[in-house]
């Protein structure tokens, strides 16, 4: 058996997320069947971040062992190829040691939302970013951010079904920074809790549109309920960029 | 009658370039369309660039006139409402006098050609850049291209069936910049002939590569010759990014 990393970039529009679901096509199941395809072996293959769907990756990682000694440029040319035209792509393979895992050896997860702030629609932008029409202050939304770094229950920031067992995370960045009409945030962690991504995004932007203070947001993180935050931002401006591993 | 300057953002997949075609959506049909549904008035637009089908465009730029005093406002909001689902999308409109003319009036126009050069199949920028698989030497591209800046003969850059009566353009930037695996080309000349931009980008790919010298680009250049210049790198990497007036 032979263990393997990869670096995956996807293109979340017509996708049903990264895990498996029972009639939708999901990222895992392209990647599985690929895997199938090249070399007859059915196997689990695990990812770093369960994206939703919609939500694109340009470097999601994930693990899985197969049977043989295939070199790492085979099995990325090999599953590259087989996948076809979906829109999922291998960027890298690396040989792992049998105690790595992409979800569990995770050190931090980054992510980058992005938001067009104009009013007219969206064009070659259009499923990949998130069009906010009114002005959006991101001076604004960067100081009000900063309240959510380190560690907090973030109860009012996951959906309701999450399943960890905790709420609580700690953040490490959440940067807000614009260029021209494109606003760019930046969250990192060591992990997030279901839709946190999201949840932080869309109420940070009641910041960025004056309709909430920054205290209004502190108040919503103390309130420990869901309700007393903002909406999520659609799915379509999300990003999982990066993973980090030891070594 | 009110004269209107619009600029047009588009993602050229799936339009069978600005210009009206007998049988295929183009963006100039598009856009007439909206016009008529807006009020009633069937009219022709004028268009600085005649990009070809798939060609992108970040700032298009179009003059019309019609009868009635509509506010820009009003009119860039109507037109991107009968716009609908098609990937066009006026960002401004301003109200010109009755000399300007939007190809006529042009004093420069640039465009962006976009490279992705790594090896795994395009994902999010499928579409919307140019993969090219092997390595290419970007600081080699851009030093020969310096060799196209100024006033030349581009017959060996232009597509055989150019309508344009002189092959003699200006070019007054040729950029290749690298950023990570993107490799941007910016270029800019008061007006390129048909397949101008798409053929020196093809040719430099040549040298990027390895397999052209600085040497055979001016050969290239000098044999007047569209036969010994390179291939015309695909529509789809192309985008007519911003046109310049006076004032």
């Amino acid at each position: 058996m032979t263990r393997y990393k990869v670096t995956i970039e996807y293109d979340g529009r017509g996708l049903a997320g990264w895990q498996r679901q029972k009639d939708q096509p999901s990222v895992q199941q392209h990647i599985e069947e690929a895997i199938y395809k090249f070399c007859g072996q059915e196997i689990r293959i695990q990812g770093a971040g369960r994206t939703d769907a919609g939500v694109h990756a340009l470097g999601q990682v994930a693990s899985f062992e197969i049977t043989g000694d295939y070199s790492t440029e085979t099995v990325m040319n090999a599953i590259n190829f087989h996948l076809g035209e979906a829109a999922i792509s291998l960027l890298d393979c690396t040989v792992v040691d049998e105690e790595f895992n992409a979800r569990f050896s995770a050190k931090s997860r980054h992510y980058l939302y992005r938001i067009i702030n104009r009013h007219a629609p969206l064009t070659v932008d259009q499923g990949l970013a998130w069009r906010v029409k009114r002005n959006l202050n991101s001076d604004a939304m960067h100081d009000a951010a900063q309240l959510l770094i380190g560690k907090h229950d973030f109860t009012s920031f996951r959906a309701v079904a999450c399943q960890a067992k905790s709420p609580i995370r700690t953040l490490s960045r959440l940067d807000v920074s614009r260029f021209k009409n494109e606003i760019q945030i930046r969250v990192s962690a060591m992990s997030f809790l279901h839709n946190q991504v999201r949840a932080m995004v869309g109420t940070l932007s009641l910041v960025g549109l004056g309709q909430w203070s920054k205290d209004d947001l502190a108040a919503a993180l103390a309130a420990k309920d869901r309700q007393k935050a903002g909406p999520n931002a659609p799915a379509h401006g999300l990003y999982l960029t990066d993973v980090d591993y030891d070594n």
